[in-house]
């Protein structure tokens, strides 16, 4: 990211990566006041978050941060000492069978190499599937539920399982689109793919027109293919903000070197604006008087495959920054790292992916807001989910029992203090509700929001944004708009 | 039923209703053999079961048969003593609000009555359904997770929303097609019925055709009425097979009776083949090789809604008479009965309401087969679901932990000994497939099956059923088809 400046939380890739390198010191047990949901109110005390370069499974100490579901954060590149990524490297160019990963699979092996979705090591096997697909819960190998939502899955086509099978292989080589090797996926099982249920069980409907259906299974093979995954070295975008993409590892050093005594992670795939950060401050604020010492946020927007009307990860990012650079978040209280996940715009079903994984960065408040993952049903004039169903199933997910759900308030533009402030029913006619879409409209048409509703300096990189986009004079797009 | 034979088991419904009757003892623990699946063996000894007429909420007895889900039983029928019944109907009568139940509402409300679904206390509430749909498990007051996989709910429509809403009722009357009451709703919760995600969760499928979807949702109200039921009296069919109709408390005063040690459920929807009284004969000796002194079958077909192709519920039980009758199936370690719940065809998410209902009626091995619950695909040349999907689900499922699961062991005819037998792979080519399309093909067409396929009595009961259905000479179907 080109224009850091002095506000933005930077974290230097090679310290964090740093081999052995922990910064956690021990902390007072805070004084814990109100369960905010059932289960304990939170972990007492920081201690030494999982290190980066521990081998695979590194298993966190009592009176940390609160631990990664299975007990052990799994990570699965294989470590820079002792020559395992040459060998791996060797391995997969020597394996017949090479599977292509596209766009959101290489996400997902980015997801699963780092450990989000802990305890699964690698692409679903069928029984993993399975749970997903009608539990949204995978059992662990002690037999409790672990959270599971949305299926993370790898597909092949009919040739290729053909070949697979007939070579009797039991390991494939995963590359990317340059053919290069990536990982291994060993001690395969190859199961059918049948898109219609995973898609009616995943989204609650059918209907064409669902954005990850179109980008990642309408095309894909009608096979899965599952296995353990070992990947060769570290997934890197080069886009300029891999800087952002703090493993969960990285994460809960991060947290441990700041003492945080409790972490609330807040998902997003939209710019923030006033009311995101009143919203923020309140919660840090409601945790320290809970009696936690030092809450910090972990302000985490996804990175992943998005729809192409949102707003691109770069722009998001940048706005981000504007933000902290701005003062409307508190830096020292704020992290802001990329969550590498592709959006499903799955609902109630997808809410659960995005707190589980925040759960194994270290995150045990998850603040969730209306209809989050929701998107307007591809074919009908309404909202694909109720607005509300999102916060119940997540409340009610097995295998989140110890994360603790803190419900969005809502906030609008009050014009009576022009700032956002949380809505107040008594006198409602104040208060103005500015949507996703009227804001990205507004930013469209350089019209400007109301004072107070974003930082001028987060507005201005939309506004830049959309008039990128906005074809140049002359262009055909505008010349058929004039002779309309 | 009027053939009723000598080996026909027989439940006289007054002995076994009458109150504070009961007839178990104590037996000897069993040897424990071994564990067929993840958890205990079984329950090792039985003693006293639910009392019928004990009012609602009969915690059994440890040590007894397995306990029904959420530790009690839950019965919903107003209680013959003390005037309730009277006085609810007074109540239900004086109600402003009553919702009609259609065929498959009433067959809820007689399984909700009788407990099959316990610990659910009526049609559900939103938290319920929410959870049914997502997780097929509902958490109960201590927070465990109990699997309920189908929506148990009541539909009204908009003009009956708005004026319960506009009146402030808390109660409904429920009522059959002649206007009479049958229970009372209370502290109800009306909401939104979003009938796409309901089947798409449910099914895996938005496909038109889903049998149970035309029956009970397509044409039903856009709004969910859940509540505390109470029921007026227990519900009869008056079809000459209510004497089967028996309750999860009257099946476990009919085990405890028998000195049952162990009770294995078989759901069915057909009829008998010598295939399936193998299989259950084979099970019992099974589980008295694991040390169980007197495993009780519970022969249990499906009695509520089925699709218009299945054999009538009628017809089949007067097959299943016959298979006891000659002496296939053996009458003292048998028990038959009606389960009463309509039939979903949801494959792998129906096949654990199946199971679990029948831990509520003191079951604790299942035996589950091939594409349990399952049926073709309405609109595609396939079947809907993978034939081994409701096995593995089923194995997984959350809140199904104590019950035992029996895979169903392949049986077909083997021409080598002119019986059915169970599928040898070193001679395959001795064994021929009958499917229940084949069987009924040649019922239909009074072709008769192979030579102990199944008794004579019972595939006459088939032959004469497809007989009836055959238009008389001379009708105009069948000049139709001459004049073809």
């Amino acid at each position: 990211m080109a224009t850091q400046a002095a506000f933005v939380v930077k974290f230097p890739q090679q310290q964090l990566a740093r081999p052995g390198r922990v910064h956690g010191r021990p902390v007072p047990p805070a004084r814990v006041g109100i369960a905010v949901r059932r289960g304990s109110p939170g972990n007492s005390a920081v201690a030494v978050a999982a290190s980066p370069a521990a081998p695979r499974g590194v298993r966190c100490r009592a009176g940390g941060l609160i631990e990664p579901d299975g007990g052990t954060l799994v990570e699965l590149v294989a470590p820079e000492e002792g020559g395992r990524r040459a060998a791996l490297r060797r391995e997969a160019a020597a394996l017949p069978h090479r599977v292509r990963l596209g766009r959101v699979d290489t996400e997902w092996v980015h997801v699963l190499s780092e450990g989000w979705a802990s305890p699964l090591r690698g692409f679903m096997r069928e029984t993993e599937f399975l749970q997903a697909l009608h539990f949204n819960a995978v059992r662990g190998g002690d037999g409790a539920m672990v959270n599971m939502s949305v299926p993370i899955v790898l597909a092949v086509d009919d040739a290729q399982r053909r070949a697979i099978l007939a070579s009797g292989a039991t390991s494939v080589a995963l590359v990317d689109d340059h053919d290069r090797p990536v990982a291994v996926l060993s001690d395969i099982e190859i199961y059918k793919h049948n898109k219609e249920e995973r898609i009616a069980r995943t989204w609650g409907t059918t209907a064409p027109g669902l954005p990850y259906v179109e980008e990642a299974i309408t095309n894909a093979g009608d096979w899965l293919i599952g296995g353990d995954l070992e990947v060769i070295e570290p997934i890197k975008y080069n886009d300029g903000l891999d800087q952002y993409r703090l493993s969960p590892a990285q994460l809960r050093e991060e947290f441990a070197r700041r003492n945080a005594d409790a972490v609330f992670a807040f998902q997003l795939r939209n710019p923030v604006h006033n009311g995101h950060a009143l919203l923020m401050t309140d919660t840090r604020r409601r945790l320290l008087d809970m009696g936690y010492k030092n809450p910090v946020l972990l302000l985490h927007p996804l990175g992943g495959f998005t729809k192409a009307d949102d707003v691109p990860l770069s722009v998001r990012m940048k706005q981000h920054e504007k933000v902290l650079e701005e003062g409307v978040l508190n830096p020292e209280s704020t992290v802001v790292a990329i969550f590498p996940s592709p959006m499903h715009y799955a609902g109630p079903t997808e809410v659960q992916w995005h707190a589980k994984a925040r759960i194994n960065a270290g995150a045990n408040f998850y603040i969730v807001g209306r209809d989050p993952a929701g998107m307007g049903h591809p074919m009908e004039k309404r909202d694909l989910y109720d607005a509300d169903h999102g916060k119940k199933v997540l409340s009610m997910a097995p295998g989140l029992e110890r994360l603790n759900i803190l419900p969005f308030k809502v906030a609008a533009y009050d014009r009576k203090y022009n700032k956002m402030n949380f809505f107040d029913p008594s006198r409602k006619e104040d208060f103005l509700f500015i949507s996703g879409t009227k804001m990205r409209g507004l930013a469209k048409n350089r019209e400007s929001p109301p004072d107070g509703f974003m930082c001028p300096g987060g507005w201005k990189v939309l506004v830049e944004y959309y008039d990128s986009l906005t074809p140049p004079e002359g262009s055909p797009k505008l010349r058929e708009a004039v002779a309309a």
